[in-house]
């Protein structure tokens, strides 16, 4: 796109117009930082990287992109894992980064007002220190923004409790391909006057609309959180007490399992990760509610021995479960380490699949040669598989892309998706017809040209 | 539409080819039957009424609907209070009530699989006999149907806990205009890979696609249901202290207000009604936490205490509660005997603006001298202001629209919604372009119209 120099010149000297010089960067560097998310998959190159310090010059940047049909590609921190906030050739890289205030906090209607750039961490703290409580969670928190994770409809391990991010988004101001700025509807916990635009634009990655502002639900502080860590001989076991956690009264706000590959890798790559030795499954449930939290960590510790745990920690003090948290948390660099590089999934299966899952996983593993090891949120069924591998070793580069499009077609195949919480960027496009099927593609194609005829909205993603 | 009576027997053949004799009525007592909904709003002349079995069937009548570009009213049990199910001029209603099955019930999953058809009430029966829980309770509950309150987004006085009914909707299989079945997305807990045709689906009133099966999510059942019912000397004590239960960290599962017209009315027109005498407000406070109801229900009546209550009752046994309950809910036939009709508002604004709405409410009856009044749902800001006014006599007529109007534009001018949880239908149509604007009105359409580009489905209705 974009071969004309002329064009590329005019679109520089509107940008430069409308946002001021220093918010309009074309030097190497720059786009550099900016033309790839976290994932490493490929991207194009853009011509230019803008800054838009408000809702206005974002609707500028809409118009100047559309006039000239030249692609934009909204940009939160780039802490995406699919590609979805990747440059495309010729485009606009629209960093959202500098809209990062928080509007306003609200302790009656129990909402935030923010900016997309707010730092998801930031407005945790933000509101925790007036008693109030954002949940979505997503792995990134501590550098991922509001703006990227309402596009990938970002997870994370609170979610078996509290749901995604869209749960948490009562209305957006977006601004449209050509420029208008909207919104998506009322920010009142309910309302049916419209279609519900506001859900839809959420997890669309930026291929509908540019959000400039949203607001967000939240709750009153939970209670401190306890909880409990068990192991099991068989990962069997483990699944198993985690469907009995989730079908008593109970709800944890955190159930992660971690199966024996992962935890032999932790093991081997963490130094002190007080992690109990030899056991082929783990399981962490915590809870945070305020009047019962201790019962139901004991509850969970009682279910996990009906299911013939080998051990059952009570984590009783914070940073016990500091520790085990960030065991957990070591899961993907532990797997990358093992051989050097990793494919990382991000699957979710109806959870009474999910034994049926790890089974074909273990053959998997076992048929290509490469270490599978799998964990995550098994309270809602997502669960990230990891494809171990030696990057310098052609067969097995060639292993771990056949494993990852044979994991793709598994999840399909057990009624699920391809992607939980990732979202589908560059990086999962050829997975989605067997996902979604033509009708549905179509359908969902005829939407974005609604919201974008001109396709100028983060083209090749998503859709 | 369809003047054309060759054409018209044309299309009756076909029905009757694709669903049998008996599913296809044209007789004046079955059309008179389904004309028109629970809102007694203006409907049209249907040329036919068809009872698919199947998704098969939708799917055949939806084909020859679409070849003969007639108008398809998909109805459920006609419980809906917008207008959103009534006839339109030569058009086939859809009536979906013979789809009634309980597929399945799946506990490890915790949802479960039902045909549009199913009763509110019997999936919540069905599920609660397996220990599970369907959250969603519109006051029709007894005699709506699931798909009427997917169409709707359904809410209810557990709203302020659990949300609506999309929040309760994994996935649909749905009938597009030209026929084609489809799956919006996988049943899943989490998912991305595409756009949230689900949630796009649920409160789009019939005008995108017909709702041929639902996957439901299921909660573990909660606990018994405690609460405290207390009454206060002004409305703003009691706000204050709905303000306060919500601010506090026990979410109530049901948190209602009447204000004093409503419960003057309800002690009219209830024997036994078990209200306190003289108060101005009423506050009704339930929990169902398994862990600590009872703790919670104690906190409530703390908090009207601190807020000014003049009586405070714990609602100790079921039997007082379903007393409460039951007087709440003769909230609308108590305004309705006020003066023989009322007009029914589904309004919603964020909860810091309720004092202002009260207020102006307030205002607006004493300037058109009709009792208006109010009651619902404070917890998430969603009220019921009802007009009454006596049918005979024209200058109440035309006083109770006018407040109409005014209560619409009110809502809207305090940052909310014409409709929490009733629906557009064609009972509010006039109010859309102050709610949304014309850019949000006409993205809606141009959904609309990727799905339905002929515009068969529910025309007139809800865009």
């Amino acid at each position: 796109m974009l071969a004309d120099p002329v064009r590329a010149a005019a679109v520089l000297t509107e940008l430069r117009a409308a946002l001021g010089d220093a918010a309009v960067r074309t030097d190497a560097a720059s786009l550099a930082a900016r033309r790839g998310d976290a994932s490493g998959t490929s991207s194009g190159t853009p011509l230019v990287l803008v800054l838009p310090a408000t809702t206005a010059q974002v609707s500028a940047v809409a118009r100047i992109a559309s006039t000239h049909r030249i692609p934009v590609v909204p940009q939160g921190a780039l802490s995406g894992l699919a590609g979805g906030a990747n440059a495309v050739d010729g485009a606009i890289l629209l960093a959202l980064t500098a809209m990062d205030a928080i509007v306003r906090i609200d302790p009656v209607d129990q909402v935030a007002v923010v900016q997309p750039g707010v730092v998801t961490d930031d407005l945790a703290a933000a509101v925790a220190a007036v008693g109030l409580f954002y949940p979505p969670d997503p792995a990134s928190s501590s550098w991922s923004t509001i703006g990227g994770n309402i596009a990938t409809n970002a997870g994370g391990m609170r979610c078996v409790k509290y749901g995604v991010t869209r749960d948490f988004v009562r209305s957006l101001e977006v601004v449209l391909a050509d420029g208008r700025v909207v919104r998506t509807g009322p920010p009142t916990v309910k309302h049916v006057a419209g279609l519900d635009l506001t859900g839809l634009v959420v997890g669309s990655e930026g291929t509908l609309a540019i959000v400039t502002e949203a607001t967000l639900a939240l709750l009153p502080a939970p209670g401190e959180t306890r909880g409990m860590c068990a192991t099991f001989a068989t990962i069997g076991d483990a699944l198993a007490a985690a469907n009995a956690i989730m079908a008593g009264p109970h709800r944890p706000s955190t159930l992660e399992i971690l199966d024996a590959v992962v935890l032999a890798a932790i093991v081997a790559h963490v130094p002190d990760n007080g992690l109990p030795v030899g056991a082929q499954a783990l399981l962490l449930a915590l809870s945070d509610d305020r009047a019962g939290g201790a019962d139901d960590a004991a509850a969970y510790a009682r279910t996990a021995r009906e299911h013939a745990a080998l051990t059952v920690d009570l984590a009783g003090d914070p940073a016990r479960l500091d520790a085990l948290l960030a065991a957990r948390r070591a899961f993907n660099p532990a797997m990358r380490a093992l051989r050097g590089a990793s494919i990382n999934e991000d699957i979710a299966v109806p959870r009474s699949r999910l034994a049926e899952l790890l089974a074909r996983l273990a053959d998997l593993s076992a048929e290509l040669g490469l270490p599978i090891g799998t964990g995550g949120h098994v309270g809602d069924g997502n669960l990230h598989p990891v494809i171990a591998f030696d990057p310098a070793a052609p067969a097995q580069r060639h292993a771990a892309e056949r494993a990852h499009l044979r994991i793709l077609a598994l999840a399909v195949d057990l009624g699920g998706t391809v992607t939980g919480e990732h979202g589908i960027g560059v990086e999962k496009l050829a997975a989605l017809d067997a996902e979604l099927g033509p009708t549905v593609r179509e359908l969902q194609r005829s939407i974005k040209s609604a919201f974008d005829p001109q396709g100028i909205l983060n083209p090749g993603k998503k859709l």
